[in-house]
Formats: C-alpha cells, sequence, structure tokens
C-alpha cells in the first residue's frame, strides 16, 4: 500500500518508531487473516491485502504515545481495531451488492455473499482472540463496545434509507455508531495500553471520526471522481442522505421534496449534486468538520509530551488535507 | 421456551442450582438483546426470546461443576456462549434465504437482509463485551476460535454446496467447525471458571456437538416433519450434502450418481429420502453418532464429582434421545 500524503506527514511527525510499528502490523494483519482453511483465507489475505488507509492503527500507535519496551501489545490492539474495521467493510459490501472496494473487486463480488458474510464474521472473531492475547478485558470491552456500534449504525443507515426527511441529529448518530466510536476506541487502546489519558484521547479520536466521516459524505457529492473512484453522488443513488443533501434542503424546496428514487442514472445524480453545491451546503458541511477538528485539537490533554501532541494534530489536519 | 424432556432431566440430575443458573442466562441474555436502538432491540430480543434449548449454556453450567459462591461469571459465560450460537443462526438464515426459525419468523424474513446481518454483529460483538466482564483472557479466547471455525464451517458448507462426491473427512471436517467447536468451547469456559480439567471437557463437549450435528443431518432425511417442522430432505434440496447421503452412495450407484438440482419439489426429496433410508444408511449414522457418545462418556476425567459426572453423561445421553 502506498501511503497517501498525510499519513506521511504524521509519520514522520510521531517519531521513528511509527514506521516500524506500522510495518509490524501489516505484518499481524497478514498473519491474522491466513491460516483459515484455502478458501477463507484467500478471502480474509484479499480483504486485508487490499490495504487502505490504515488510519485507526495508526491512531492506536499515536494514541499510546512513547512506544513501550515491549511493542507486542501495541500491535495487536492496532491489527484488531483494523480487523473490525475490515469485518464491516465486507459486511457492508454485502449489503450494498458493492463490485468494487478500494479499486479491488470486493469478497462479495468474487466469490457471492455467503463467503463473504463468512469472511467478515472471521475476521472480527479473530479480531477479538488478537485482543484477548493482551491479557486486557478492559481493551476487550472497548473494542466490542465499538463492534455492537457499528452494526447499530449500519442499522441506522438502512433504516433510514430514502428518508430525505432524516434528522440532522439523526445523521450525526449515525456518524457517531458508524464511524467516530470506532476511532475513539482505536485511541482508548492505545493509551490504555501505555497508561495514556484514554478517556481525553478517545475524545480527540471520536471528534475526529466524525469530522472524517462528515468530510467522506462531502466527497461523495464534491468528487471530483478520479479521488472517489465512483461517480458523485453514489450515496444519495444508494439512497444513503448525508449532510450536504440535509443542509441544501433547507435552500432549496425543490431539492427538500425529490424522491431519491426517482434518480435513474448517475448523470442525474451527479446534477443533483450540483443543485446541492449551489446551494452553499458543501462549504457548510465542510465548516462543520473543520470545527469539529478544532475542537479535537484544542481537547487533547495538556500533559501529552511534546512530539505526541504534535503528532496527532497532524492526523487531525490529515484528515481535513484529505478533502481540501 | 418449554424445556425438551432431556434438558428437564438434566437439570433434576444436575442439581437444585442448574433451574436457578438458568434463569440468570435467560435474564442477563434479555438484558444483553435489549438496549440497543429501538430497531436492534426488537430484532435482537426475538431472536433470544425465540429461545430454543439453550443446550451450549446449560453445557457451560454441567462443566463447572458445583456452582461457585459469585454465580455472576458463570452465568456470563453461558450467556456469551448462547450469545454467539444466536449470532450465527440469524447469519445462517440470511444465508439460507430462511423465513422461518424454531417456528417463528426470522429476522431475515421480517425486516430484510441488512437488519439480519446487523443483529448478528451485534449479537457477536455483545457476546464478547460480555464475557470481558469476567477479566479472563484465556476465556475471550476460546470463544473467538470457536466463533472463528463456526465462520470457517459455514463457509465449508457453502464451498460444498451441491457436491454430492464431497469426503467423509471433509464432511467430518465441516460439522467439527459448524458444531463441535463451541460446544466444546462451551464445556471448556465451565471448566476454565471453576478451575476444573478443561480439556477432556472440552472434548467430551466436542464429541457429543459432533454426534448432535451428525444425528440432526439424520433427522432431516428421516423425519418425521412433525419433529423437525420441515419437509424431510431439505438440506438436500438446499445443496447440503451430508452423512446419510454420503454413507447411502456407497450401496445405491443411482444416488451416487443423483444431481441434487434436479430435486425440484419436496416430494421429490422425500422419495429421495426414502432411497436413503432403503440402503441401511440411516442406522449405519446413527451408530457413528451413538459411538461418539460412548467414546465421550468413557472420556470423562476420572476426579469429577459423581453428581457432575452423572449430569454429563446424562446430557449427553439427552443428546441421543432427542433423536431416537
Amino acid at each position: 500500500m502506498t501511503p497517501e500524503p498525510a499519513v506521511t506527514d504524521v509519520i514522520h511527525a510521531g517519531g521513528e518508531h511509527l514506521p516500524v510499528l506500522l510495518d509490524e502490523v501489516e505484518q499481524r494483519l497478514i498473519a491474522l487473516s491466513g491460516d483459515a482453511g484455502p478458501v477463507l483465507t484467500a478471502h480474509a489475505s484479499s480483504t486485508i491485502a487490499a490495504g487502505g488507509k490504515r488510519l485507526r492503527p495508526l491512531l492506536v500507535l499515536l494514541a499510546a504515545g512513547d512506544p513501550p519496551l515491549d511493542s507486542a501489545p501495541l500491535v495487536r490492539a492496532a491489527a484488531a481495531v483494523e480487523l473490525v474495521h475490515s469485518a464491516t467493510l465486507v459486511h457492508d459490501d454485502v449489503l450494498d451488492v458493492a463490485a468494487l472496494r478500494r479499486g479491488q473487486p470486493t469478497v462479495f463480488a468474487t466469490a457471492g455473499r455467503g463467503a463473504a458474510l463468512c469472511t467478515g464474521d472471521l475476521l472480527f472473531a479473530r479480531a477479538f482472540s488478537e485482543l484477548a492475547r493482551n491479557g486486557r478485558p478492559d481493551q476487550i470491552e472497548v473494542l466490542s463496545l465499538a463492534g455492537s456500534a457499528l452494526a447499530q449504525g449500519e442499522l441506522l443507515q438502512r433504516a433510514d434509507a430514502w428518508n430525505t426527511a432524516v434528522t440532522l441529529e439523526r445523521y450525526l448518530e449515525r456518524c457517531d455508531l458508524k464511524t467516530a466510536r470506532l476511532f475513539g476506541g482505536a485511541c482508548v487502546l492505545g493509551a490504555l495500553q501505555t497508561g495514556g489519558p484514554h478517556d481525553e484521547l478517545g475524545e480527540f479520536g471520536a471528534r475526529i471520526g466524525l469530522a472524517f466521516q462528515l468530510l467522506d459524505d462531502v466527497l461523495d457529492v464534491s468528487g471530483p471522481a478520479e479521488r472517489t473512484g465512483k461517480h458523485r453522488g453514489t450515496d444519495l443513488l444508494d439512497g444513503t442522505v448525508t449532510l450536504p443533501f440535509i443542509l441544501a434542503r433547507e435552500h432549496d424546496a425543490e431539492l427538500a421534496g425529490l424522491d431519491p428514487r426517482t434518480i435513474d442514472s448517475p448523470q442525474a445524480a451527479e446534477e443533483i449534486c450540483d443543485r446541492i453545491a449551489a446551494t452553499g451546503a458543501l462549504e457548510e458541511a465542510r465548516a462543520r468538520a473543520l470545527a469539529m477538528v478544532d475542537e479535537a485539537k484544542a481537547g487533547l490533554p495538556a500533559g501529552l509530551a511534546d512530539q505526541q501532541h504534535f503528532a496527532l494534530e497532524v492526523v487531525a489536519n490529515g484528515v481535513v488535507a484529505r478533502y481540501s
């Protein structure tokens, strides 16, 4: 995987130990997705090999601060978080009938619904067996609560599908459950491992997770398609009503009355995206996300070492930079 | 839920504490399936309320032997095992496009694939948060390995679907993964909680789990439909090739050449069942299962208290009695 520029910045800011630890996490992920019988191993390994930003493992490591003498427990926590995230993606692809993820064919597309469902379950179970080896029930509790939240967030998204009147509060609750909790959990796990201020770092992670989701939803409307690898407006085509639409409908009565089921082509979806953009909703949504990132940074606990504090700020800025 | 006669026998044999603990498990399951937002709570609760034999929690309690002064950790372990089992059933119903389970409409049938997938994920995550409260990483390890095995077993079943040449070894491996491991894990968890001989009791559980699966597969062919709540031969209609067919094909060349995709009605499936039965395969399969149960009982460790030993024998016999 080629890290995105923002991740490279964080690695530079975070200290020389970071690339070493991230590589150890990668090795653990490869080991954990292997050895599950020939069929599941192929699916689990391709899921893990497809990569992604490894942003959640990075948060685990950064929240831990100075690397402990024995890095293994920290690496296990980081790998476990990524496994839970990967499990969710594989299940999401089943629900979204998605053919591609990160430019690669999904397990769902190559092997069908059954294989994808089982692969997700396997990755989920392995996350807990990996984390269990740390001997820390408090860590298991954090990961399983985040896992419950993910399931609830995914369901909320299904329940609210096609509902153009969904409230802002409900949208934010969904983002909290399906994205922010695991970001927060990643930071809590890192901090727990080294005895850091886990409550405050968890709050930091949750805030940048929420900003991350908001900006991801903006990107679906703003494009460009070359960045996202998909047409603009795919969320609406799938019935997922997000912040840009929620803000735009206040300014455009015709948008408010839209039935997204009538959007019958990628071109029609792009036209709706242009309409949403014309209301200024994208700038408003971005401003909300940036405010959250500012809040996250301002809320960083005072006692952190300079390098850790700086690296966490860089990762927070990186969430924004991805979308600028 | 009305316990089946065999379960009642076990409760009598196991001591006065058993009904009390089983009731505590039931209360925990109700609490754990609640409180997950209005939609998921409804699905998770209906899944748990639909009941079932609670055979796996019973094994946790029996393997623990004399009840510990503080029953809460044991009850949590028992509830966690049942949650993992329930999560798997909800996901299986998605894959099987199943309308009914235990005579109740499935989550899949009432709320769709998305809700069922999320409900399963939620129950799975909650299993680990419940068990984490015991503060025993060794227990988490046992449950997550069983969870991995379930996913692998389910996938193996999909991979082998419609393959009438599947080997006996592969069939037994599938049964081990999808049934025996969680039975074994249940016994290990109970024994770990009270410091009992967990390896031997885990072996006992795995053996009766395997016998349980074999007899379940016999029942699908033998009926009667009033017992199973479904037509005979539904496994074959779904493409699941099990022990009775594997044994029967050795005696009946025409059966061996059967393409199960050509079975186009429940009546046709019943005719195939009659053919399988005519070869003597059902008796042979039952005999194999009974031998496993005998082996399970013979392998019970010598140092168990008389009452625990007796209760475990009763539960092993109960597995057989269900199918006699």
